[in-house]
């Protein structure tokens, strides 16, 4: 068994990032700009924002962070996508999910330029996808497709199950792994609450991705001998044991299944870092102007 | 077994749509408009468009073909797809493909008002249904949506395997089935030319979708007792026993097939009538002005 280390990957793929934008800037040209939006001060958000900038820094990138209180309006959150948008000097931005409840959403996601939508999220991206058209692709399933990559994981012709129909893990990443690509070309089954019979579809994966946010859900007899197991659940749970009175849990009995796999991703320190260096690479992309 | 009826299904669909047009008339409203772009004299394309302009006539909606000869320059298809785009008497309208080489397909499929997009080719209204947003929705998988609610096929729980990925069926229409809605709810698997044991996972499908484009593809054997099989193919091959020429092949064996299904779509009479009549369905939601 082959534990698939992510921090690790996510190194190396950062200081590619990083000699790459010494290049541009030795050539002249400006760092890339990755701009943040963060509403409010909710525990997971801030974490993440916070790596964010801290990979920005680590890829030689600017970043700049805007933050507000969770009593803004979606006029003001909306006029600043705009001012983003039309920011030369920002070559992409995120807005942080969740929102509070008084802001749609999908009117935010939908009013960032998707030329800046370094998240993957706006419907021209996510369409563009499915066609199989460059685009800034999902972060989360771009940094799966990136692991199995990195560790010359075979994907032409297996059947891959994923668990979960997330509009950000599920869907994007079963659509990025039956393309006509590499990696890619698996034959690909989607699970989720109303499917009967996991198990017994589960046990068919030659590549199981399991991301439904259902801690530990995965146990060994639904995991065939030799499978590759991709945990991308990140729930927090209580634990007195750790500083932070948390614990984060994959989607995965790692103990349990761990031992029956080929390669399978721990939590933490799997497909978590990898997201954000999809993120990274995405804002590299933008300021080099390789996808729009 | 029985045997889904797309033509009379289709009929009726079509009366439907031709009364709520009569009730907007008498309301003071204008008809819905369907406009075609169609270049060339494919046989196959002069018969789709024929059969589309027939059944606007039906619908009660106008409709106008705007014809070219296949040496039409790209800028000039262009030029007229802006001209359609802002014309404010057209609601909807579709560049009937394939085009002639030397013009960029999808270009001209982007270079589309979004809005008005009644084919759902367009990455917005691509990513909009993967997503499960409000959009137009491709008109073939919705076609076969139309198609299980009406014979009041169970969707929910049910695996669903799709052979194909091509973006006008096989993607479009795993991902409307994967989605949490009624049809749909569907454990979804998709198989393509890279699948290894096609037979082994046909034969677990409750509805088994085959939109590969290869004649009597499927096989008895490949199919479980009791399935529902939705057979997207339309393939023409020569036959000296008919006035055209030639005769339309499906993707299924049907004799082979169809005594083990429960439900079944003839080629020719079973998707293929809903295809148009979904076009027809998306131009009366955009007169409407029901989707945006």
């Amino acid at each position: 068994m082959t534990l698939i280390d992510g921090k690790s990957v996510a190194k190396a793929v950062k200081q590619e990032i990083a000699a790459q934008v010494e290049a541009m800037v030795a050539a002249g040209k400006r760092r890339p700009h990755l701009a943040g939006v963060l509403v409010g001060h909710d525990g997971g958000s801030e974490s993440y924002m916070a790596n964010k900038v801290k990979s920005c820094a680590e890829c030689g990138f600017k970043s700049s962070l805007l933050r507000f209180e969770d009593t803004v309006s979606e006029e003001e959150l909306l006029a600043t996508v705009n001012k983003l948008n039309n920011d030369p000097d920002v070559d992409g931005f995120i807005v942080q999910l969740p929102l509070p409840k008084h802001i749609d959403e999908q009117k935010v996601i939908e009013a960032i330029d998707y030329r800046k939508d370094v998240d993957g999220f706006h419907p021209i991206n996510v369409g563009r996808m499915m066609i199989g058209l460059p685009c800034f692709r999902s972060a989360t399933p771009q940094g799966i497709l990136m692991l199995l990559e990195h560790y010359q994981i075979e994907t032409r012709g297996k059947h891959c199950v994923v668990l979960g129909r997330s509009n950000i893990v599920g869907k994007p990443v079963a659509s990025m792994l039956v393309q006509k690509a590499n990696p890619g070309n698996c034959t690909v089954t989607i699970c989720h609450s109303a499917t009967k019979n996991m198990a017994e579809i589960t046990r068919q994966a030659d590549i199981l991705i399991a991301a439904i946010g259902s801690p530990e859900f995965v146990k060994a007899d639904m995991v065939k001998d030799g499978a590759v197991v991709i945990d991308v659940g990140t729930t927090r749970l209580p634990a007195s044991d750790t500083k932070s009175g948390w614990r984060l849990h994959g989607d995965v009995d790692f103990e349990q299944v761990a031992p029956k796999c080929s390669y399978i991703t721990p939590v933490p320190g799997g497909v978590g870092p990898m997201t954000i260096v999809s993120l990274m690479q995405n804002t590299l992309l933008a300021a080099q102007g390789k996808i729009y």
